[in-house]
């Protein structure tokens, strides 16, 4: 159904040899010749197959990317950044998401490396990558963000400075009166809640109170539980510290207009537009994106350095929730 | 670097064809040769070319996928959606940005076509898609999803019910005593914003004064002189009914606690946290995402029949700022 070069040639009365010259841009076609196939290739509608191409030459001009989940605005801020990069590159971006499972990230991952991925940008969901080792020797640059692979694996990393973006946050409301300063975070099993909890626990030192601690999947009820469970105790939390974006806006929810100082992990649509206005240590999920691409196409383009690990600076952007006194 | 077929076979100290027929799962091998093969397989970290056999058959095992930005939320759950239906069916997803340039999701669809991918589901940021009849006539199903395609091509689509959505957000505002309703959108030449435009007009018939509608890419700049101007009127609007996601929060911000009633098309997260409750005509994304792939898997599996046009009903969600009195 679909024209191929020999039908071409045969529209344009020329050899088959001669078409492949003019799709490739090689020397030695007469202008007259060329056009007439030009010309045919148009009326044909015929185009090259750009998949047998690269994978001729042992590629595939693509890139697989790993995340936890699109619909999530951090990793489709993310994802947007590497696809950017990507295509800049010359290459797509085949993505995939893994919803916090192992085994779906590791089946997504298996995926991308049968098709021949020339790179890929895993946030890993699951903590043993001994499965990438055959891919990694097999000389396939793999770049972590966001979260570090398990270990015994040594490739390049771009993490947020989690630990200190809690340190800040705690120091904020410390700052602001408060010594009763609750954490509520995802899974301590994910690396980025467990670092959250390291730096907020190494802040508070002698103020740490295990009572105060409540980690696990943000759903409604969870939170709502755990925040009864802590406001019924001899000397309730007079702030909190919410573990990432999808906590913040659970426990503000959950928190039905009850005025209690609060300063969330990663930014958000409308934190602005709440009163009070949210308080938030920001990452830059595009920044993570960009600079994980970016180290991915430097070992493609041949880097065979030491692996890299960069760690992404985040920010406290104060709104009025993390100012409310104890 | 990267182990063959044929590293396989002398490792196992068999013939190619009998490390094919275990690749591939064919009879005629014995179990204890099959097992060796296995192990060889194991040893060596040997995996099969996947992009390699599928292109063999003639396929890519690839959707593509163009959208508006995956960085925004509308398009990012419609992308998850599509992704799952996608790996449901043993495909990958291929996805791109067009940024609204209608150039760049020529370039994406073109590029996405010269890698052959199986079939494309296209959100157009253009109008013109002539361009497509090639690869159409080559039997590549394509489904636009969110807005049609332009002129002259005849394929399936799934669009929300705009129009209605905009009369339902106009009937409840007058029905809560507003008669100067204002309507703030995208650019009239993107369908949607077009189509909801319809039928606000269509709603408000005669009380319809064109001082009150402002469309155009949704800015803080803009949307803050839109307002000021329309509420220098010597009948301001008392009734705001916004376009869009986007344009419903850019509204907000620049309202700057101004209380005036509201209707936004499109959900979004927190509507129910602010103050008051942000009233929307609600679009279902991750539906429309799945809708859409469900019907190119149709037409992948050998479904000829004529094209389908699927409208998806929007539905109106009361939280207080639709409410408010004039």
């Amino acid at each position: 159904m679909r024209p191929t070069m020999k039908d071409v040639a045969s529209a344009a009365g020329v050899a088959l040899k001669t078409v492949s010259r003019v799709v490739n841009g090689e020397p030695g076609v007469h202008p007259a010749t060329a056009e007439r196939v030009r010309a045919a290739i148009e009326r044909l509608g015929y185009s090259r197959n750009e998949s047998a191409r690269v994978l001729r030459r042992g590629r595939t001009a693509t890139i697989g990317l790993v995340i936890e989940d699109v619909a999530d605005p951090f990793y489709s801020g993310l994802s947007r950044a590497v696809e950017d990069v990507v295509i800049e590159h010359g290459c797509l971006l085949l993505s995939g998401s893994s919803g916090e499972e192992p085994g779906r990230e590791r089946e997504l991952v298996e995926t991308f490396c049968a098709r021949r991925v020339d790179g890929l940008i895993v946030v890993p969901a699951g903590d043993d990558h001994t499965y990438l080792r055959p891919e990694l020797e097999a000389g396939t640059p793999v770049v972590f963000a966001d979260r570090p692979p398990g270990a015994g694996l040594d490739v390049d990393t771009v993490l947020a400075d989690n630990a200190g973006g809690a340190r800040q946050a705690v120091r904020h409301l410390m700052a602001h009166g408060h010594r009763r300063i609750a954490f509520l975070g995802d899974d301590p099993a994910i690396f980025t809640a467990a670092e959250r909890l390291r730096g907020y626990r190494d802040e508070l030192g002698e103020l740490y109170d295990e009572r105060l601690v409540a980690m696990r999947a943000p759903s409604a009820e969870a939170v709502h539980a755990d925040l009864e469970r802590m406001f019924a105790l001899d000397e309730p939390p007079t702030a909190l510290f919410t573990g990432n974006g999808r906590y913040t806006v659970t426990t503000l929810r959950a928190l039905e207009r009850r005025r209690v100082a609060l300063v969330g992990f990663d930014d958000f649509e409308l934190a602005d537009l709440l009163d009070p206005g949210v308080t938030v240590v920001a990452q830059e999920p595009a920044w993570m994106g960009r600079v994980a691409a970016e180290l991915l196409f430097r070992r493609l383009g041949g880097d065979t350095g030491h692996s890299e690990h960069v760690e992404l600076p985040v920010r406290l952007i104060v709104r009025g929730s993390g100012e409310l006194p104890p």
